[in-house]
């Protein structure tokens, strides 16, 4: 008789530990990835502000599981899903059959239904997308240096960043270090201190997940760093010259050749796909519900689980989009498929809040631990030290550990390059 | 009165050396270039080949001249040249007054005049052809992985060089490596062992400008590799499927899916301009046919350093294109910049063959130190140090010994990852 086939779609943080949780259990395990590595995308806003090089938070899902005897790695992409013969189709037209599936696709940026402002406000979801801002950010200082009319020359060097979450609040923090720490001796006609980071939220307060006391120290920390924030703010249009903002009655337009999109994201359309194959719900955001046991409802074969799971049995309301929830649930889709494989019943999943932290810049970040609220340098050596330790590769940590080291004593960024001759932007989804 | 300007052409060895060597001279320097970094090209077949990422091997121009304060960096392309006017003009329109220009733009692929060839078999010519050779590579076998069919999957493991020179041996000496030492245990359907690389070479031997010992050591070297060498092969077409070649009077059809094009150099398009501009001659290369002291014939203001210049003073036949023939001709340009701002006159340009080396895989490499022939194990030693010492950035050099050590003893590769979505390469020139 053949082995248990478990087929996991996605290698991010839900599908890696699945995968790896799995490691010497009696099944036939196969990950499909649409890129050849596992992305460490906390970190990847280093990558577009040139502190990080792509290849130094990314690592090939092939040297993750060469050892692991039951697990092949297919790189491809799932076109379409077959629930009564239990199979996948690839874009090849190869079909691959499963007895459990894992679906781990992820998320991707939501523009909520203005596709077309992707081209002028890129994401920070794909290691191509980082590099192209990164492209843009240096371009921009570039062009300011050789423009003479200084109204043009301001609309380059003034930074939009939409979006006050965990992300938005990285990029405006790691922008205006650029500008005012790195940068500031290179230029003969700018001065790059002058630049001006604006960083946009739709509510009330940035971190909005965040408790109060933090959101207003991730503020003031941004304000030191000469971060402009503009809570209260609603996006209206953005085009090739900058960002219409809507706040309160008034209508204001921000010049700005340079805007960043960090304001949302959606499930991976994966759950579209799945929601039709098995009648599961999904939410506005296209994530599948899902059953306290990960599974979709009546189809406890197929486990939906990170950042494409609707899972709202912990507290009522679903977990939140971090690196912990991919983590904890593919862990435990491989502990749930080996309890069946002994034909033992398996408890619900519960999600373990560890906390969150958001890092602003040099020595300064917020960190929410349990009761712990933890402003300033000692949050930043608590984010430091967990993303060393999540990253995976040893290799990449050395490096990225020396990378930061030669970072924080000189203020430069070992990856100022711009590379890529993209005037467009295409969606990577 | 303003000081005298001099104004450089490029960021590579030649234009990198004049500038630096003007360091405290009482001129204006203002160096331009497309990029905003300076490319440490020897090395560039180790990011094609995911040994190094793009930003180890890439510095930028603007760090370098930080504290040299009579320098000023610009980002830009040159479009035209006016010589009466003495005015540079740039693709925004912009002119740049010089009283000494120093045209340092080096070289390009040529594809002697089959342009049509270039998307199926890329050069190594900038950061951007380099990651999608990567990706050409690393895509071959997950494709191969994928595909069942035995016939085409061979062609997907078939890996084509064209051209015998040092470009030639280091990408087929180093594909092998990949598919023979890195990837090995990393496939489950295909073994990787299987794949075949081939070196296509016009003439008789390879490294055709080294002594013949060396040739007959590096193909010895290859062979032990599993490289296979074609001597005496034309080739007569590219397409999607494969290279056709001549050998003698018979043709002969390569299927497969990966070409890579180290045929051969020519000059950057600015050679052209700089002839029609100032009636200076071409050789067929589309190198600018320079005087004793590097200058154009009748314009003792423009000098025509490095890959781009044809100097053909020492011994008859022109410099070989290497990284020392820029970097002696940007000091020299310097040097007789100084001398004449002193109203002395200076000697003629003299080249100092300090001899040639091309690696061709781990402990493998030959080189030419004057009398002296070196193969094996030492070579490949004198190649990583020297390699090491001309890297600009203390930083670049800290982390390519790690990623050397690392790759020296655990066979893998640091820089694995399939990124890009182009279907189509364009030409960067």
């Amino acid at each position: 008789m053949s082995k248990h086939r478990v087929v996991i779609i996605g290698g991010g943080f839900g599908g890696l530990n699945a995968a790896k949780s799995l490691k010497g259990a009696d099944v036939d395990v196969t990950l499909i990835d649409r890129r050849n590595f596992h992305l460490f995308q906390p970190l990847l806003y280093q990558v577009a502000t040139g502190a990080l090089s792509p290849a130094e938070i990314a690592f090939p899902l092939r040297v993750i599981f060469r050892r692991q005897k039951n697990t092949t790695v297919l790189l491809g992409e799932v076109t379409d899903l077959d629930v009564n013969a239990r199979n996948l189709i690839l874009n090849n037209g190869e079909a691959v059959p499963y007895d459990t599936l894992i679906v781990a696709a992820g998320a991707t940026d939501n523009y909520f239904n203005r596709p077309d402002w992707l081209p002028f406000a890129p994401g920070l979801k794909s290691i191509e997308n980082a590099t192209e801002i990164r492209r843009r950010i240096l371009l921009a200082f570039e062009t300011a240096e050789r423009e003479l009319d200084p109204v043009k020359r301001k609309a380059w060097m003034t930074f939009v960043i939409i979006g006050g979450g965990a992300t938005g609040v990285e990029m405006s923090g790691a922008i205006s270090e650029i500008a005012n720490d790195t940068l500031h001796r290179d230029f003969r006609r700018i001065h790059t201190k002058d630049s001006e980071v604006l960083l946009i939220e739709g509510g009330a307060r940035l971190l909005a997940t965040y408790p109060e006391d933090l959101s207003a120290s991730a503020e003031e920390q941004l304000k030191k760093l000469k971060v402009h924030t503009k809570p209260h703010s609603m996006v209206t249009a953005i085009d090739a010259d900058g960002v219409e903002i809507k706040v309160g009655e008034s209508v204001e337009r921000i010049h700005s050749k340079i805007v960043i999109w960090a304001a949302g994201v959606k499930a991976s359309p994966l759950g579209k796909l799945i929601a039709e194959r098995t009648g599961a719900e999904t939410d506005k955001m296209g994530r599948v519900v899902v059953e306290p046991d990960c599974t979709v409802k009546g189809h406890p074969e197929i486990l939906v689980i990170g950042d494409l799971a609707n899972f709202s049995h912990d507290g009522g309301k679903p977990l939140p989009g971090v690196a912990q929830t991919g983590i904890q649930m593919g862990k435990y889709a491989a502990r749930l498929i080996k309890h069946r494989l002994q034909n033992q019943p398996y408890k619900p999943f519960h999600y373990w809040d560890k906390g969150n932290m958001a890092t602003i810049g040099r020595a300064a970040a917020v960190a929410e631990v349990g009761k712990l609220h933890v402003s300033g340098l000692l949050a930043w050596a608590m984010w430091l030290t967990i993303h060393l330790m999540y990253l995976v590769g040893f290799q990449n940590r050395i490096v990225v550990l020396l990378q930061w080291f030669y970072s924080y004593a000189t203020f430069n960024r070992g990856a100022r390059l711009i590379t890529g001759n993209k005037d467009q932007l295409t969606p990577v989804d």
